[in-house]
């Protein structure tokens, strides 16, 4: 997109004196994250088929009784190949297509588990209001087509597949979901994950498509790492990733499609903080630039009826849980972020700053179970 | 302290170029925060006091029904004025002395509700583990000279007052307690809001001293709005926050002591997270500066012992529900920071954002309850 900032990383890196920014990015980002050396079939690969390549790495101290647990992963975000009007099939296989060149890439860096944004196979068409075409895009989180193909993927590369769909559950009445499928590097399907709450904000539709998740707060054991996933707007909800890090999540993924306008400010703080909070990493991912429809809809914001829901920003990052994090990808381009992470750096941070035996959850279950009864009644103290 | 970065705001004012400066401050810090006009006489004051004075302000849309509710609140960091070797009470003076002289300044400046540091009345002495001379800082809540001295205060200048103290309660056998005093511009005492959470972290020895609060979650209705107070420490919890908001707290204060090297890349994250996820304004305030001890002490990290705890960093700021907030005071200087905000923001962003509606609170509750039982099987998802 035409006069976007392609990153506020870069922009301090360009202009920030040395003597400075060093000190800049110790308080800005916890300190400068150790770049990737990856492969160079990978980096021209990857600028062959036009998209960012970047990596990163945490480490952890060494220990006596555990050796080091070292996973990559990879982030993915995109823009639509085709334009919203195609015919569905005619974009979700473009939408493979360009998913499947993506994680060729991502295998040549040694990834081992990969998450793609929400709801990847598709336009973020909850913006229209229109049902049609748009609710064509669900599919079985069992064995539609996207599920089948993430398969394939994760056998051939022995490599874990998230894959955020909009879901069809034809066993409960044809019921909508938005849905991460976990999938597992031998290729079985794992299980699913809901996203828990459903935004009311702004262009953001979505509670008149799909409903607030029935599947609670699972984690998800693979071979390299617990994981979980908190979709979207469930990063604005503190407790969700709360349940995940109590799970026992060492890695939260958070696909999300978000834009300037509404949330950009909040972008860099709350994953980051829950990764702080929960002593975990945390994966937010985004989708990249502006995708329009046929037909013009309003806002409620008093403004003209227009066909796009806004830039979508990227910058997808990982945050670790001694509170620093990587460098954004790209505001305006589609990416691949690589992390390499010692997941003993959750527990060696837990046990320095102890959040969770410090936490008194006995009191705030006490305390919210009161909250959420009609009758409740604040401590307020008056004069 | 010679050296240090100022701040990272001045350090971007001055390098960014115009054209991307705009661009950088709306994704880092949510948009460029309207600078208050103080009188020239409190700026006159506070140069020759030798400390900063910056001023802010927040605004919301006008509404039908409800008039803006326009507070000015100030935050106060401070260095401790005298060697920590000094007579307890000649340094409780001093100090008493040092914040008369900044309120005086901060009247001036229309303040309404005004919040000093963490243990205002002392060094942050904790890190050393001895007993004497520090525990001989703590006060009665109600009828300290601290808070007789903070009821004058309030009277004189029509100000609420928060002063968190070191707290000796002998009602309950003499225990002792981190505690804000909250008084009201009437000068009456309103109530008192402990700690919740102490730390056991690096040279933060605090529960060696005191235990955690027991007084919960209370807001104090005053006449310029809601307020709460989240000691130090309990800004790592995000249900702290959660609580006091689900309480009606429309301004949270954090008054804090900690240090650069431990928690400065978390500072500008937690309690802004706070002021998102709970469509309030939150204070954090820092203390500024080194303290030295007469005996040296050992950090469990195989350095040599030495004398001081590290650098507190100051930096305090303020936090809009908006996910905008102010620049920080100094890293390195006294200073007050006087916020005008329109409380109807706080309600505004609630109803475009609908956290609390959306929270789903209940099925936390019951998620929380169970987590906590000796007998919790965590939700893991294997092959």
């Amino acid at each position: 997109m035409a006069g976007e900032l392609k990153s506020v990383e870069l922009c301090l890196e360009k202009h920030i004196p040395p003597q400075d920014l060093a000190e800049v990015k110790r308080i800005l980002y916890g300190g400068e994250t150790r770049k990737l050396s990856l492969p160079a079939a990978a980096l021209s690969s990857a600028l062959e088929r036009d998209f960012e390549l970047q990596g990163y790495g945490f480490d952890a101290a060494p220990e006596q009784l555990r050796r080091p647990r070292i996973v990559r992963v990879g982030l993915v975000q995109n823009k639509i190949p085709l334009p919203t009007d195609t015919a569905v099939a005619v974009q979700v296989a473009a939408l493979h297509r360009r998913i499947e060149e993506i994680v060729e890439v991502a295998a040549m860096c040694g990834v081992n588990i990969i998450c793609f944004q929400e709801a990847w196979t598709m336009p973020f068409a909850f913006c229209t209001r229109e049902k049609l075409p748009w609710t064509e895009f669900a599919e079985s989180a069992e064995d539609g087509l996207t599920t089948k193909f993430c398969q394939e993927l994760a056998k051939k590369y022995n490599m874990v597949v998230v894959s955020p769909i909009l879901e069809r559950d034809e066993v409960h009445g044809g019921t909508l979901w938005n849905t991460a499928v976990v999938i597992s590097n031998s290729g079985a399907i794992l299980g699913k994950s809901r996203k828990n709450h459903i935004p009311r904000v702004g262009d953001f539709n979505e509670s008149t498509y799909y409903m607030e998740g029935n599947t609670g707060h699972p984690v998800f054991q693979t071979q390299f790492g617990t994981i979980a996933v908190n979709i979207c707007y469930g990063r604005h909800h503190p407790l969700n990733w709360l349940m995940y890090s109590l799970n026992g999540a060492e890695i939260i993924f958070n696909p999300s499609a978000t834009i300037g306008t509404l949330s950009e400010s909040l972008w860099p703080i709350e994953a980051r903080n829950a990764a702080i909070a929960n002593h975990c990493f945390t994966c937010p991912i985004n989708r990249v630039g502006t995708e329009y429809y046929k037909n013009a809809f309003t806002s409620g914001d008093g403004g003209k009826a227009h066909h796009d829901l806004g830039h979508f920003y990227g910058s997808s990052y990982v945050a670790a849980p001694d509170g620093s994090r990587t460098p954004g990808l790209s505001r305006t381009q589609d990416g691949l972020l690589v992390v390499e992470m010692d997941l003993n750096l959750c527990r060696q941070v837990s046990d320095k700053w102890n959040f969770k035996m410090t936490g008194r959850y006995e009191m705030y279950a006490d305390e919210l179970t009161e909250a959420v009864q009609p009758c409740f009644t604040p401590n307020i103290i008056r004069e």
